[in-house]
């Protein structure tokens, strides 16, 4: 264990385990690809801790609050934690936050996808600090997400 | 030709020439920018043999069924590859898909496009094998994509 | 002042200062994240002069035209290349463009988001010329975007 695992501990944050599709669901894809210096994260979702994807469903304005969404952007930031930790052995080895690319599942009209996003950007800044937790990022609303997701985020993060 | 067009050519596909933009439209960018060991593709939808944008248009779970965008989405990994063959001379400099980023153009409701875009996945792994062809990917909803085609996909391979 | 921040002056083209978010708004992420050779730029948006970020809100195809979103497109260049000039002190340190992910806030059927996202494209283009300003691009409808803005651009540069 390193020290930003030790650090998820010391806040008591709990990541989930490997992602359970809902039923007849196959996802041919790997969650964290590898590639000398670069970990490029495939879109995660919230996950419950049993692995599933939680509720609420639907559009973020509408079927979903937004303090929900701001909670599932924070679930989403552990899911991927979770497959970094699987696919590294050890949060330690990220070297820097590159690019975080935030998705919203929107109702028309619905703009406030930043509020919504820093659920998971303040998440990472407190788990890596502000040198290695910075990153580049987008927050934009989706027309749909898969299985009715309000939220869904796919970064990249350096490596060593 | 080196094996992976073989490959190709042993599975029966063809792959379609530089794309035909409709009339009128003006494309100012390059479907594949290398730099260094990086191939960034740009977002590339479904072609005919001709090089036309072919029917159907429209959103998924509306104008589009799941069983057409599927088959839209094989015709984006061949239209890729097409880009590819011509930006790198042969496919074998391919040394790993690092980034698939899916998106389905979608009716309000549709969630289903991890199926969608399954149908670039599987043929990109059925060309380039497991390792070869392991990516990390996201499958997303739009609320349009141009010329309404039904699905787009933007990747970024690593090249020797 | 290098040669590509005189050709900026040449064209009569002027930079915006850091973004001015509207009230209330938190960003806590970098407009520019670099690392080694690559600069992975945030999600820009259109700019005002002063900082703030200008009408038209809206969808495009609804509240806001094609020709108005065009000219946000290019708005959101300049907004990126105030950035990029803040970041890296010289806009000259930029070798090439590699990727450009333009994002377009869409009515329903709206389609025509490359000939919006091309006023991102030709801007870069005329200031940096064929080959440093040739780019990877997408160009693709969101359903919505932060505060209601009609054009959003995500991009990565290299650089010196």
């Amino acid at each position: 264990m390193g020290l930003v695992d030790d650090r998820i501990e010391e806040l008591g944050l709990v990541l989930p385990p490997e992602l359970q599709p809902p039923p007849g669901v196959v996802l041919p894809f790997q969650f964290v690809n590898i590639r000398d210096s670069r970990a490029i994260v495939s879109g995660h979702g919230p996950q419950a801790l049993d692995g599933r994807v939680p509720e609420p469903f639907g559009r973020v304005g509408e079927q979903v609050t937004i303090e929900e969404a701001i909670e599932a952007a924070r679930l989403t930031a552990l899911s991927m934690l979770g497959s970094l930790t699987r696919a590294l052995g050890s949060l330690d080895r990220i070297t820097g936050w590159l690019r975080v690319f935030g998705m919203v599942n929107s109702a028309p009209g619905f703009d406030r996808q930043p509020v919504v996003i820093n659920g998971f950007s303040d998440l990472i800044l407190e788990v890596f600090g502000p040198e290695v937790g910075a990153h580049a990022r987008s927050a934009v609303g989706m027309a749909a997400l898969p299985f009715g997701i309000p939220v869904e985020v796919e970064a990249e993060v350096a490596i060593q």
